[in-house]
């Protein structure tokens, strides 16, 4: 893990800008003309009207942004971005008009990505995994989270993490890693599940959380993936060892999943196309975030829209994030998922932007170190070519990014 | 504009590589495995296997591609580039609920950006299309057809077509420029659309054809620009300068406007999501090339699909393009044009990787010069960081480009 920087040289201000705090203090993007922020050993010193700067800041090194727009760092919270391989040939057989039982006895779906997986060394992993990081790193991403979910047993799933970890160390960038076990049933289980997860909960997740590798523990409840009681079952063995849970739940059915994991006090539930009121009012109550994926319902051709709305009158959070994987969402930029959660799902353009950055923290369970400009975050900062933020959604396929900035560097 | 390339330092071997040639003589993409392509003056002196390489051409400077692809230069033959402002704030209020009203209220619509290219210079007009040409180049684009339309009078539309024409002198591309002066009504018309048209086709075409601003004509037949009656009478205009012709025609409704535009030869039919058969044959009959806009049907959220599986049928050419305009499509990537055309109007892979390079070429009448990996064409190349060609439409926001040739350099 890398230090936290103590590099004096990088303390700065960065003025003449116009800020979007993202502070839960003010209304909307929380805006300051005229702005100024300031960075004292990696975290924000001062984030406010460079006209109320303590005389104690005026000191440090001067940047003139020119009058450019200061968001958080963007923080994409949902990843599925360590994996070998890639699922074009499926996709182009499936264009062709293949059926499933064709894609599958080519050897597509998810079991070849599961098999490349554990083919792949942690180098070839890191190699394969570090070209898509550093495309959201140059579109202004200072925190990915990454999941497990292609290794299905306990080295395979440790290598993942491991790598994932890794990346961290490569790169100026957060790296929040979150254990996938209960993603999908691996060949050798020959179908059958509770004992696949039995493992998961009994042995996996053990070994793992002794070794520090996940922040949080994560499944898939779906018809194809894992029923309910399943997952409860992976969720105790996560809160018996302090590790808080998120969910892939209602993508492609209701499984009642948004409301279990709210019993568990999750910190999200993802997709949630077919989450109905109960849930929702469950999530509310228990702060649970909703992420919405739209690059994979583009990507799917999903036809059943997340309740917006109802997530709206229920005052649940809604962060959005890539679901960057090689399956259902090839997608690596947080650009573009603004833009389709705009267009496919009507999300505003302010829901949009807190929806990549304090959102996406909340969601990951570090909202109280970086996701919005306040005093004592970390210095995560992108600054923007841009005359409005809106222009960081309405876009398609451009990259205004001026510069970006990681605890303070 | 700028002399070709002679430039013998640049003649050179392409070897080790995958090609992906677009030739009609081969099937599909018309791959070669183990290819070369001998690059003279800036022409393809050879393109094909490397083992039957002319000894004439073994002598030449050489780079090893390491098995990478190589398709022609991408080509972007739909855009309305030259623009000035943007329509982030239309975009922003239309998701926060506003009326068709009150966004034109605002100043919003077609009108504010022709407000804006009136207010701008050429300098700064140029300035603010470059970036959006840098980011379709990034991506491998080796040619772009640029629009006029927001103009909308002589002066103006002089000037989006001298900045497209400019374009060429500032970057290594080739521009092609088309007068679009039948895009849509200038506030100053006031509701009289046959007394614009008229001088659209007996005033302002005239002097644009003799100072040879563009290489081809455009308009917009739909209730909400111009009928059928007046198209004709500006394609009647650029036949009497020897302009080639393309139309906007069937986005929204169908007037007939392929069937019109066949009639003239025109290159290509633009949008098409209402063409009925009629005019489909007719297309056929005619050679015009169906260009298929995914990025304005995404964003204004169409849900006609245009008749991919009737242009099959009868064979008529499918290109792709970005449409990149601040109105309809704020679209600057070919890849995700890609993406789109395959996953919401199902074309297969090689439908659309023909459709930026071979099909774009015809699309703007210069199939002879580029589009394929051809003896004789300009050395326009895409050198790719992938394994298969289906991961240039496959993934979303990711940019695998190794290397990109324009016209040998
Ligand atoms: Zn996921
Ligand atoms: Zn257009």
């Amino acid at each position: 893990m890398m230090a936290e920087s103590t590099d004096h040289r990088k303390d700065r201000l960065w003025r003449n800008a116009r800020l979007a705090t993202l502070s839960e203090n003010l209304p909307g993007l929380g805006t300051v003309e005229k702005g100024a922020v300031a960075v004292r050993d990696g975290r924000i010193a001062y984030a406010g009207p460079e006209a109320d700067l303590p005389s104690s800041l005026a000191a440090l090194e001067q940047i003139d942004c020119e009058g450019r727009w200061i968001t958080p760092g963007l923080i994409d919270c949902h990843t599925h971005l360590v994996y070998a391989g890639n699922r074009a040939h499926e996709f182009e057989m499936r264009l062709a008009g293949a059926t499933y039982e064709e894609v599958a006895k080519a050897g597509g779906g998810i079991v070849s990505s599961v098999k490349a997986l554990r083919a792949a060394s942690e180098e070839d992993l890191l190699c394969e995994t570090l070209p898509r990081l550093d495309t959201l790193i140059a579109e202004g991403a200072t925190t990915v989270e990454v999941k497990s979910g292609y290794g299905l047993d306990l080295e395979n799933e440790r290598k993942s993490l491991k790598v994932a970890r890794q990346l961290a160390n490569e790169r100026s960038v957060t790296v929040r890693t979150t254990f996938l076990g209960a993603h999908a049933l691996p060949p050798e289980a020959n179908g059958d599940k509770q004992a696949y997860i039995d493992r998961v909960a009994g042995e996996m997740l053990p070994v793992i959380a002794a070794e520090g590798l996940a922040d949080a523990v994560d499944g898939f409840c779906e018809g194809i993936a894992f029923s309910p009681e399943q997952i409860a079952q992976v969720f105790r063995a996560a809160q018996k060892h302090d590790l808080p849970v998120k969910l892939h739940a209602d993508q492609l059915s209701n499984l009642h999943g948004a409301k279990l994991a709210a019993e568990f006090d999750a910190l999200s539930v993802d997709h949630m196309e077919y989450t109905d009121e109960a849930g929702i009012i469950a999530m509310a109550k228990a702060g649970t975030v909703a992420v919405l994926l739209p690059g994979a319902f583009y990507f799917i051709r999903e036809k059943q829209l997340p309740p917006v709305e109802e997530l709206r009158k229920h005052g649940v959070k809604v962060a959005i994030a890539t679901d960057s994987n090689p399956g259902t969402s090839p997608l690596t930029s947080l650009l573009l998922t603004m833009n389709m959660s705009a267009t496919l799902f009507r999300l505003t353009v302010d829901e949009c932007i807190a929806g990549v950055t304090r959102e996406a923290a909340r969601a990951i369970g570090i909202l109280s170190e970086t996701g919005t400009l306040e005093v004592g975050k970390w210095a995560d900062l992108a600054i923007w070519d841009i005359e409005r933020p809106a222009e960081l959604v309405y876009r398609m396929g451009f990259n205004p990014l001026h510069r970006r900035v990681w605890r303070g560097r």
